[in-house]
């Protein structure tokens, strides 16, 4: 493998054999092929896209450029999920333990936050003493007894695409779909799953704006773990508003609480049946996706599923009276109300305007290596299609150290208020199986 | 300036701003913007181009990058050629001190062979004690004093340019033509000179192989010179074969003798007419390209052009007996004949693989690092149209330490024999002023 040669193949547009994909991973990862050189490729990758095989080639280099995971230990069939991102996506924490409560181990392994969007990793960790660190043989065993276990991406599991993500975020090639498709898929299949559940998010909160980018990123992650023989099925869904009334941290680990309550807003509540009634499906208990929707559902009504994330808080550290007794979460020391300037219908809400105001309350990283504020974020008054008067609140700003400027002027500004209330728009958009 | 807004806007194809361009350029000289940043904005340069105002920008970026020489103490109009490099291109040997010898000084910055082509100034250091790495002072000096001065790039010209040179080396990203192109101009223009004539190469042994893109690389590199203020013409010339008969250094230095006194191959006497005409006209000394060829010619014929590279290799250094006595020059101690297998016409010599089979001798280099060897190199015995008999020399490999093989065969490979000679192609195949 002649590493120039490997960059000037994909810059005329020639295919690239698997064999020189891998070398080339494998090469970069030990450092023996500078990034430089791995930047060039990445570009000529970014312009000119990727072939099947070629894709498959690279996932495949990235998944064993590290740990794969065996889970064998763990009896029946193992599946996760895994959301592209958005603005108040806090659908793995009510989810896993529904899942978990209905007999499917659910071994997730979740990312932090980044500019305009949350991560499960920072919701879970507003829970006291949450531990999102543990060591693999610990992992394992507890989702063997447990179901569920809810940490962070180790050290050993695909190196290769923690370095190859540092080098995209740093030469402006992170949003290109097969990059994206192989980082998710890489890691996801290194965690020793057997099936995969994806919320791709589309809207102008999420990072592929249009149902066509969504779709094609979808298809091409769904052909990676079919190509890796895993069942692979992608739900399109809606952010074209905040998920939910929370954002933030603590706020939206209490919203989650609330729908493990059989409570909570109703989309939330929503995707956590359509994507949880997959999950059980693909994981052999329910016999349909009405009959998963139906387990989910008395799961989250019951009791059950509360109880497995009480459980799981426990065994993760974390203070389990934090899920009943909300005062034990940080909270904001002060509120601050965005008000509307006009009477009318929420006709839009900029769920990336939001993100960004909550990432600037301190709730979120404008930098990998920023902290988070756990207690502040945004409590959402009014959604797509709520009526308002002039001066009745939007959203209530949470706020610790930080003044509520620019984040009010963002929330403000991410509110379209019109004489009439929009065409409703469905949660799911579509799915790829 | 943010380096990664910058990939962005070139990635998206959304035109730079120039101080965008400047800044990145400058920051990337200065080592703040790291290789693998750089790597991403060459690749995708490479294939989404630049335009006009952003090669401007780039070409004076790297010109600014470092010293530009101030030649206002040398009189007249300062003309240099430069050509993009073939297999048998000694032109400058000639051409510098002929047109000197008619009243036009030529400050001349070389570069060195890499590859299957030769080099200026390897070809000058074949001749004993003669030096390249004058400086800048001296170099001034000797065109004010002789009308030419024959030196390698120094530390101080360009210094951005060398840097980016060597990425692109390693990142594929050469054969782009408006990055050979700010390239070759910024360091031409950080020369100080006034006018500017161009042998664009086109062929088998050149660096562009066909017309098209050889006459987009010539305008592109005019409409940066022109850009700059400065008069600049290009022509396009053939290098379907080599050029003269000798390939090597000593024997380039030979046949560039042997033109400087009204003798040698007629395309080497033709093209030192033609673009000695132009350097003349643009500075001033000819009335037009017709008065232009007859004073070059007539330099050549009365012993004017030698004498003045007589004194020129003996201000340098060099040893000005060698210029007659040849025995005086580095000798090869064996020789070999390519012999032709066929009877007919010579109808292609792939001027690559006669480039490449000197090289394997040591008469060029495959890594920048490689040292040369000043006598070897190959002696041409039949051209494009010559007829040749079986077991007919085609040409003379000379050699000290390595092999005939491979280059013998690559030298037979290189010569196509057919029954009948070719349709004769012009030597000068256009000019864009």
């Amino acid at each position: 493998m002649i590493p120039t040669e490997v960059i000037r193949r994909k810059r005329d547009r020639e295919r690239l054999p698997p064999d020189e994909v891998r070398d080339f991973v494998r090469a970069y990862t030990k450092g023996e092929v500078p990034d430089y050189q791995a930047a060039a490729l990445v570009m000529a990758i970014y312009l000119n896209g990727l072939h099947a095989d070629e894709l498959h080639a690279l996932t495949e280099a990235m998944l064993r450029s590290g740990e794969v995971l065996d889970l064998a230990a763990i009896p029946g069939v193992k599946v996760d999920k895994h959301s592209t991102g958005g603005v108040g996506d806090k659908l793995s924490l009510p989810l896993a333990p529904a899942v978990a409560a209905c007999g499917v181990a659910v071994p997730m392994v979740s990312g932090r936050g980044l500019g305009h969007t949350g991560g499960t990793l920072d919701k879970l960790e507003a829970i006291p003493g949450f531990r999102v660190d543990l060591e693999v043989p610990r992992f394992i065993a507890q989702v063997r007894d447990l179901g569920l276990c809810l940490i962070g991406q180790t050290a050993t599991l695909a190196p290769a695409d923690r370095k190859l993500y540092a080098l995209r975020d740093a030469t402006a090639t992170v949003d290109s779909i097969p990059l994206i498709a192989s980082s998710i898929m890489s890691k996801k299949l290194a965690e020793g799953i057997d099936a995969l559940v994806l919320d791709v998010k589309v809207g102008r909160g999420a990072f592929m704006k249009t149902e066509a980018r969504a779709r094609e990123l979808a298809q091409t992650m769904c052909a990676i773990g079919q190509g890796h023989g895993k069942r692979v099925v992608a739900y399109l869904t809606n952010m074209d508003q905040p998920l939910g009334l929370a954002i933030g941290n603590a706020t939206e680990a209490i919203e989650s609480f609330e729908v493990l309550k059989g409570r909570g807003p109703g989309d939330v509540r929503e995707l956590t049946l359509v994507l949880g009634a997959e999950m059980l499906v693909l994981g052999g208990v329910a016999a349909d996706l009405a009959d998963g929707r139906r387990r989910i559902g008395a799961a989250l009504d019951d009791g059950a599923a509360l109880e497995r994330m009480r459980r799981c808080v426990a065994a993760q550290g974390g203070d389990p009276r934090a899920v009943d007794d909300y005062g034990r979460l940080p909270t904001a020391r002060r509120r601050h109300d965005v008000g509307a300037r006009a009477a009318g219908y929420v006709t839009a809400i900029d769920a990336e305007g939001v993100g960004v105001a909550a990432m600037r309350l301190g709730a979120g990283r404008q930098k990998k290596e920023d902290a988070v504020d756990p207690a502040v974020g945004i409590a959402l008054a009014k959604k797509l299609g709520d009526p308002v008067a002039p001066g009745e609140p939007l959203a209530t700003l949470l706020m610790n150290d930080v003044g509520p400027e620019p984040a009010a002027a963002l929330v403000q500004a991410a509110y379209c208020i019109g004489p009439a209330p929009p065409a409703a728009r469905p949660l799911v958009l579509g799915e790829i199986r």
